[in-house]
């Protein structure tokens, strides 16, 4: 029976790479997390001119030895999810498919590779290997806050960008292009770069009523910043409430990374059959085949 | 009847300009606002020299095409309301006012043109077409938000201004003329400069004791960034306490952005029939006319 | 009665000067604050080169009419008061005398007139004219805040300089003196500028080890702002909750601006007879002296 | 019997050296501050070329004799505990050797000497002097509210890491080598520097695209800046909830600085007879040593 063979390989290949509760899976997913870390301080490395002179030939064939792998990757988990459509179009799946695509690229666009670094994105992967729960719970409640406070941020930025671009427009008419504020939007810059109290002073006012304003503008994004730390603050203190309960919460269950061999949807419950996406029967991979078969 | 006719292209008129609920209402405001967006732009665009010596023509007619419109717009606001001086002088007939009047300016005063960088303040009228009462909650939350902080916004400002000016007048002492520290103003300024956190670096202490002192002034400018902060953070938790509550509450009814057609006041609740602040009857303008006609 | 007739004329003076509950009493701490405010930017000015070579004369006058005004109060307040001690050496009298003396110094210390923007401490009288019992309650508020985080204040103001001294010293050894770092003390002072996130970028490391040193502090510097507005904001959502009940408590009374004419001290409650100090009668100055003379 | 001559020798030193609750151990521990102090500041004057050159006699033996008594000290703490190990490698332990080594490492090791600002981190045992209690509970709270953070903060710093890796990667392709901007690495740099909102300005973008981005990148900073931010006030606004329960909990108990003679652990409860560690009697040096004598 070639197929329940082939499928037995399809099915622990496909634990090893989607799954980390399995030893194999977790191993693979900690290789794949430094060979990510590896690469991106090669093509680090190579940006920079002294090493790069020196060591040219040893970083390029290290960018291409781990390009090969994420690229057998990535053909990998194509094969063994049965719906590879779902797969290619995920967020992952686009971040898989990016952070192999520039090396080849760089045969036609000369220094493409540098786009590597995408693979950053990549390192998001981290959170599987982890306790899962913990950190699904964090990054959960940071998207709800976010999500809750979305007309909140929503004012504050126009705030800014409306402050910005007046305040700008009177101090490229104070200041003019001596001090540097040679345009409106160089001057909108200057005023962004001023009232998130970066300040970089690679523009900065000369005359008094430049000065006087840019001391007023200074103190306002002062005030400002506190709009955003106050909505934190209390999303999250309005979460922290509700923190301890919730792990009695009847509603609360514990989920695992085991993935639906068919549509790739991971973060199913313990007790999951079936995937909550596709409905796939989740425990007999083989079983399905077997009635097939 | 050509007072009816009239005033139902007038009623028409009313409807798409003034409020938001309609489809016509709601792709006028749409319309309004791209312009907006792209006069800015050209503004913007024209007070950059490269790009004002290829397209100054372009630019040009494009800010006469926009201002114009404007224009007509303003007037139409004018017509269609009853008692014009209510629109005039309200907050918004101001900004109107000023959005269209600088390149009119600009034959008499060159380069007024720049101050059309205001109309920024008409892109405030987004929230008329986004879910309104959201934002006018969240306005609402953070103007009453302010207006409780004002005590404590008012010591806190105290506070910094006598920090800025002694901590400026020993700067001036300590460090002189020498290290850009050309008088008391000047040290004042860097004092606000360094106390938010901006830290230009176009003035900086260089000796030994003006770096001490420079050193306490920015712990201080630490320890107060967290006051505005906290203050903000206290008002936000508070308010998201009462947040749930409020939508149940019997005192808080719903708005939109129908207008009074006589005096142009908006916001009045769903089952208003007659206008909040002068009585009209909102829902029949004709029915006004016919009774006088 | 010469000697009542003197009390007359001393109490009324005493009403006025120390006192703003009265006509008289709000006006002359209005005129005090509008000298106070002007005979700083006239100070301000002063030591602008541009401005004094044109109104030297001018300018110094004003600064001497001020400074007689307030030799004048001054000597008022003593006399008015009947421990005369109490006042020169409590927080007022000595600001006071300190904003009076510099210009008589500066026949004998050239430059000393600088000094006159001490003056700005007496800005604080502000809030006798507003609304008094409300900034009161916001600056115990503040104190009450502030003494109770004394303890993590200190704590966090430790961590700061023990990271400080020790990263100074690392960069010290890394940097060296080609990128600035010339001594360990200036290298400490560029570890302050980065904690606090202000960076002038007059002294900005060079070397790779440098720069990954300073992202390291100032990610630690990032999280540590964190901790001081964290205790700020607890402190005053603690504070909050315990905002409106104390109006209704018993334990509260209203306060006024009368002093007391023996010892000075104000901030009486409205049905207080006696000092709360002193146990001098508040009511009867005269009486006092009737019964006396 | 001599042995018990020298255990009460040794106990005495022992009390003074290891615990601040005697008068004796009190003003040793003062001391010890006092010459961390100097010795700090001795270190940080040798580094300035100026004081150097005039006295580097006077700094050098400043340097020697503190060195010398840290060196007796150290041995004193090694004999007076019983289990010397126990103490060698605590933090304390490691800290003490640290400070001392230095200076005897300059004979080998030029310019070592630097290295004896790591004596700051000795400026520690200052919690031991004051009412220990209070700082043990600050320190404590501020420990469980990280511990209690550590996903979020790793989470958080995750994120960082991330947009600067990312950021880092287009800003250099887009600004090049003419801004400054010479290499990935110091672009990330760079974009650690701007997320902070420090803004050396050392390397500053010069492009219109680059400035577009940088202003993006320093929003997201602003925003960023807020996470940590509410974390930490969330954990304080919690944990100042259960702040006065806590004293009547009965479950918490006062501790002092004695420290058990043989372990040389500190923090006993005020009733303890036995080391909560080693079980060691606490209260009978002798009595220990009189059995067995």
């Amino acid at each position: 029976m070639t197929t329940t063979k082939k499928h037995t390989w399809r099915t622990r290949l496909h634990e090893i790479i989607y799954e980390a509760d399995t030893p194999m899976g977790k191993l693979f997913d900690i290789i794949l997390l430094i060979l990510i870390l590896v690469s991106i301080v090669l093509v680090m490395l190579e940006s920079v001119k002294g090493i790069d002179l020196k060591y040219h030939t040893f970083l390029n064939v290290g960018e291409w030895i781990i390009t090969i792998f994420f690229t057998l990757e990535y053909i990998a988990r194509i094969v063994t999810v049965k719906k590879p459509s779902s797969y290619i179009f995920s967020f992952y799946g686009i971040i898989d498919f990016l952070s192999t695509i520039p090396l080849y690229l760089s045969f036609i666009l000369v220094g493409s590779n540098v786009l590597l670094t995408v693979r950053a994105l990549r390192l998001l992967r981290v959170f599987r290997i982890l306790k899962v729960t913990r950190y699904i719970g964090e990054s959960n409640k940071l998207a709800k806050a976010l999500k809750d406070s979305r007309a909140k941020i929503f004012v504050f930025l126009f705030a800014v960008l409306i402050i910005a671009i007046i305040s700008g427009t009177l101090m490229y008419l104070i200041e003019g292009e001596e001090s540097g504020f040679n345009s409106i939007p160089v001057s909108v810059y200057w005023c962004i770069v001023t009232l998130t109290t970066v300040g970089f002073g690679d523009i900065a006012p000369v005359t008094p009523v430049g000065q006087l304003l840019a001391a007023v503008i200074m103190i306002m994004g002062y005030g400002i910043i506190a709009v955003p730390t106050g909505i934190v603050s209390a999303e999250y203190t309005k979460a922290g409430k509700s923190d301890t309960p919730q792990q009695d919460d009847p509603n609360y269950v514990h989920v695992n990374t085991q993935a639906c061999h068919n549509c790739g949807v991971s973060k199913h419950r313990d007790d999951a059959e079936y995937c909550h996406r596709c409905g796939t029967n989740l425990a007999d991979y083989e079983g399905d085949d077997e009635t097939s078969g």
